[in-house]
């Protein structure tokens, strides 16, 4: 009786909401060049539900005017029996990009995609780590359909039926050739399909150009993350069993040997239960975790914690998440409903009173990302049709399950007044201001040069993890892409020893190290070198994520989206202002690069090319494949083998060409969120007449950074 | 304003429906050993609101008495803003099969499967050619949900958080080894989530066995398919650009070279334009069609012609189907909406009077597989979001529409009462009366097999296609499968010549014949004419489907389903009631072959074995992987090379074991449906006291089997 009383409620605030159905969609100025339109009834919990952030409108309003090159109304919104239709304008020429982490795919113009999360990029249908419902034109504007449900995007592919079609002067595809060869891509408009949607929210980003639409995005969400310092050094994660001992030991191995390593992740073994998790040290491996992190410590060294989400009947924390969780186990785990602020709250407290106060710096949140979806067996995660307490479903779970338990993670350090950098498997809209870079296993490594490439169109971090390899070759390509990534990750889970003294994971667990093993070790450490130099680059172009909006890593149509050339480029990106990085796998020991309009310098050879041009290149393996753009002031630091609060850079500039623009260094304690209220300086890098200059400006009282010389390349 | 009201009316009937939710589902028994439960608000067009074919009751009639492993009652549905959620109980030993022609999994058992319309298996997702949402269990029962709807079944994966978690003695997982190992497969159930439905229907289809189950399944459905008998025969596919004269050669080199052929099949040239269809004859190639299809049938060549429902403006069909089609065009051609009668109708009439009057005997529908889901560009079907005027969406049409177009192709020759055989890329549920055989272009060998096994589950007739092959021996394997299916196809539709002569597809089109093409043809013709010989035998399978619902083709869990061992075969079938096919693909000239109880003859060695054991076979090309059963009167046929309702048939009966059982053939004309009017003989074969005797009766007055010796095999 009380069911069908609550039934008869819902369906007369169905009434109300079909009343005002046949109205209008209400388009609203949220922010400076960003628009909302509503309609209908619109879910209660969506992406930007989540996101705490405020835009950051100063920033905003400081970009150039916004402009859209369609009629914001022209945008249609059609609520059916099946869900939300949404129809937004395309002119016969644009390109198109998006949709999160794809992995198969780069310009998604004339494809669909169904960016759901999981790990398996299955045929390119659009399932990514991070599916964003966001996708960007080279056009200048962005379009956010704000819902957790899986949402379909026709880019341009389907043509009406509306009584327009004629008899084409082709021949109707009658032969064989042209049987594959059909690009009628019909009519001009993406159509967007939410099945189960009775609303919805819009949210259009201008322009004027491709970065801005980027810049709005990420300033809406409350600014890209600036991860903390320590965190664009190197990474290395321990093999799973790996006891206090043993890590230590590791500890050891890189200081003696001088590698660069600023954090060592441990896996599963940490805990008395991992699948599912218990959150509590297993004492066994670990008899004395809090004098250990403190000895790390000491050495420079994080620690950072693998975990999941799923918890164990074990867990202290299993009983108070009981009612907070959904009807479904995994693993005999509860999935705590994130979206409920308590249950975030429970899992927060414990991890800040267990681990973070005791000097964890970070953790890698796995298994967020629905990942059995493709391998027919769905014990890996809940079903869709799971339902919880915040009335979330699973299929709206699973869209947002590695946001919200970011968000989670994210807030213990906030508090503290403390940044971290953090692993992911799973992200979503508006997470730009989240600390924490996506990984997988899919371990292509043209899909992860790829990746890189498509992380800086939705506002996301994504970390080319190096692994087990095939060759020497492809071990050192590899760590090349690593080092010109956001994160520099080896990631040894399986492997008792770091992969560059033995690439074959059976060998190396068998301690059969390879004859060349001292070599690769000495180019390996020539790498990291070269990536501890580029921190304080690095730091900057993270700086102007967090207080501009622009993505540290970038596709070159982000920059040139004039440029035809560009459209179509998913292996070179640009790193900051003024580096664009072209990868090489072990497919090939040369490439080709192509130079958008400009002169650039090879960073190898200091050779100078000119730009609207392809060359090839053939970096050796410890030469970085980056092109230097003419007029930049490269800043890169005396390397060091990891970054405390205390670290001063020593810092020789590269000055490129005869008339270098001035570049600027942001320097902060690297580690609070204290730059937040100004605690922290610009550091001017100017040249002229043949002398190089420092201007510092800013409240940070401390000096990291100290200029040591001027190299001009002419 | 008129729309608010539509709006208001429609929720207004909600408001009724959503009384009648609180209410209980009510099941009903719709035919002897089959339930249906309904609940809610039912979708109107349903996968079985198609089916206008009656229940055989009779024949349902006959079989044992209807068993149940579990109350009906126990299964529940849930219906919510989500949909329908549907738990079917589940014991821990029984295992699962089914979900239409899956490609890439056999036993579903712990597996979660999405059965939704399209060519691609991707990772075994539960794309399939054929979705139905039909799954069986060994224990003896099937359950249908009666939807258009993508379906997700979780097939005893998952657990519920109902507070009876409890920390079990293993160790939780939380070493490497374990990680990958969680065989936790959580409660007792089978979940089916059915997003975006208010109501349901689901049929229930008892046992006692596995087998009575399908039977059930297939008698409800109207019975099995009878192809015509010439259907039985070959099939040979010719290149898509071969104009009526190179068609002709082709048929004269097969009679030349006496190799069998009952049907050539036309592809895309024939017609004015194929990408979309005109549905008209190029005279450029076909100057003189009816002629030619004379020419042709004097040779005894049956004529098929390809082509796909989406109508191009240049075609007559389209004016008249302008607004009975969906709103979008595919190759700008229009979606006829076929779930209309009157859509049907206009088609099915022009196809009459154009071609099926003038002789053409069937048609291979392609592109109605939703094909293009998988490669991201989506111009190969309509999106999922289309409307039809009957109602449905581009979801629910995606997920019948190969099974209305065969329905509207085989409404034409039912009322000119003509059986055919078709080819059709996509089916759905309930299709088992439908004569039309399912093809791919996957053309992975062991995925080629496995789904003949599969498509006994699903009432589904799967064609196993030869085209170009990697080796000879690859092409000789599939040969062997080509011959040991429902249908035996050569499609060269891409290949000047037959592959018998060039396998490799660029040397066949340069006229490069193989060395070895004169040796290949003659095995081929080998297989060719074991098939010819075999039909007779297969023709009386083909009946028993008919007439009793027994798949034709069937997983030897079907016939032993308390065997264990036959759990997890998906590479053995059985071939009407005694023959055991094993073939091999190219990975190997040796196989496994597990015998079920009782004992076996190698039909090549004609040596016995004992069943419940595995023996290892080494058979030639020419050589068929087949064994007989103890017992069995196999009828085999002097060859032909094409089969007219004229063809009598010389038999040899081979007659394994001591004790063989009498056996039968099944005597029609072999292409109208008289024999629904008793028109048909039995002709019952016995052996007894070292004589073979014939026993004829029915009412059929022709004699096509004549029976002319016995070999006795000890």
């Amino acid at each position: 009786m009380k069911n069908k009383l609550t039934y008869i409620l819902c369906c007369l605030l169905q009434l109300c909401f079909l009343t005002s159905h046949a109205q209008e969609a209400v388009t609203t100025d949220v922010a400076p060049g960003i628009k909302k339109i509503s309609t209908g009834v619109i879910d209660k919990l969506t992406p930007y539900s989540f996101c705490e952030e405020k835009p950051l409108t100063d920033a905003l309003a400081k970009l150039p005017a916004a402009k859209l090159p369609f009629d914001v109304n022209a945008i249609r919104v059609n609520i059916t029996d099946r869900g939300v239709l949404v129809e937004i304008p395309l002119d016969d020429t644009e390109q198109l990009y998006g949709f999160g982490l794809q992995i198969g795919s780069f310009n998604q113009r004339g494809l669909r995609k169904k960016p759901i999360v999981n790990d398996n990029p299955s045929a390119d249908l659009g399932y990514t780590h991070a599916p964003t419902t966001f996708y960007v034109s080279n056009k200048g504007y962005g379009i956010l359909v704000n819902t957790t449900r899986y949402t379909t995007f026709y880019c341009g592919t389907t043509a009406k039926n509306n009584g327009a079609a004629v008899v084409k002067n082709n021949t109707g595809g009658n032969s064989v050739d042209e049987l594959y060869k059909n690009k009628d891509n019909g009519s001009g408009n993406v159509s967007v399909d939410v099945p189960g949607a009775k609303g919805i929210e819009i949210y259009v980003f201008e322009g004027p150009d491709l970065l801005n639409v980027l810049q709005r995005y990420n300033l809406f969400s409350g600014g890209g993350a600036l991860p903390a310092m320590w965190g664009l050094g190197v990474k290395y994660r321990v093999k799973a069993d790996f006891s206090q001992q043993q890590v230590g030991k590791m500890a050891a191995y890189f200081r003696a040997n001088h590698i660069p390593c600023d954090v060592l992740g441990l896996e599963p073994r940490w805990q008395t239960a991992a699948y599912s998790c218990s959150y509590v040290w297993n004492n066994q491996f670990f008899p004395s975790p809090n004098e250990f992190i403190d000895t790390m410590k000491n050495k420079g060294f994080h620690i950072n914690l693998w975990e999941h989400a799923f918890v164990s009947p074990k867990s202290p924390l299993y009983e108070p998440l009981k009612t907070k969780s959904g009807d479904y186990l995994v693993w005999n785990g509860l999935v705590p409903d994130f979206a409920d602020p308590s249950a975030r709250k429970l899992f927060a407290d414990y991890h800040q009173e267990t681990f973070v106060k005791h000097g964890i710096s970070g953790f890698k949140m796995d298994e967020c990302d629905n990942s059995n979806l493709t391998t027919g067996n769905s014990t890996w995660s809940f079903p869709e049709h799971s339902r919880f307490p915040s009335g979330l479903d699973g299929e709206q779970m699973h869209q947002v399950f590695g946001l919200l338990y970011q968000k989670t993670v994210y807030n213990i350090y906030k508090t503290l007044n403390l940044r971290t950098f953090l692993d992911v498997r799973a992200s979503s809209s508006f997470a730009s201001s989240y600390p924490a870079a996506l990984y997988s296993d899919t371990y292509e490594h043209d899909e992860y040069i790829r990746m890189i490439v498509n992380s800086g169109f939705s506002g996301l971090i994504w970390s080319p993890e190096v692994r087990e390899s095939k060759s020497i070759k492809d071990f050192m390509r590899r760590s090349q892409t690593a080092v010109l990534s956001a994160q520099t990750l080896y990631n040894s889970w399986y492997l008792q020893n770091p992969p560059w003294l033995q690439i074959d994971r059976d060998k190396n667990n068998k301690n059969e190290l390879m004859p060349e093993a001292k070599q690769v070790e000495a180019d390996v450490r020539t790498l990291l070198n070269f990536r501890m130099s580029l921190v304080p680059y690095l730091y900057r172009a993270f700086a102007d994520y967090r207080l501009k909006g622009i993505p540290p890593f970038r596709a070159l149509v982000v920059d040139y989206p004039q440029d035809k050339n560009t459209f179509d480029i998913s292996d070179e990106y640009m790193i900051g202002q003024n580096i664009l990085a072209a990868p090489l796998t072990e497919a090939a020991d040369e490439r080709k690069v192509y130079l958008p309009a400009g002169n650039w310098y090879d960073f190898n050879t200091n050779q100078k090319f000119e730009g609207g041009k392809s060359y090839t290149i053939k970096p050796s393996y410890t030469q970085l494949p980056i092109f230097i753009k003419e007029g930049t002031i490269l800043p890169l630091a005396k390397p060091v083998e990891f970054i405390t609060p205390d670290t001063k850079f020593e810092i020789n500039c590269k000055v490129y060409g005869a008339n270098p623009v001035s570049t600027s260094l942001f320097e902060d304690d690297g580690i609070t969120f204290n730059f937040q209220t100004g605690s922290y300086n610009n550091v001017e890098l100017s040249y002229m007449n043949n002398k190089g200059s420092v201007k510092r400006s800013g409240g940070f009282k401390k000096q990291r950074y100290v200029v040591k010389g001027w190299e001009v390349i002419k």
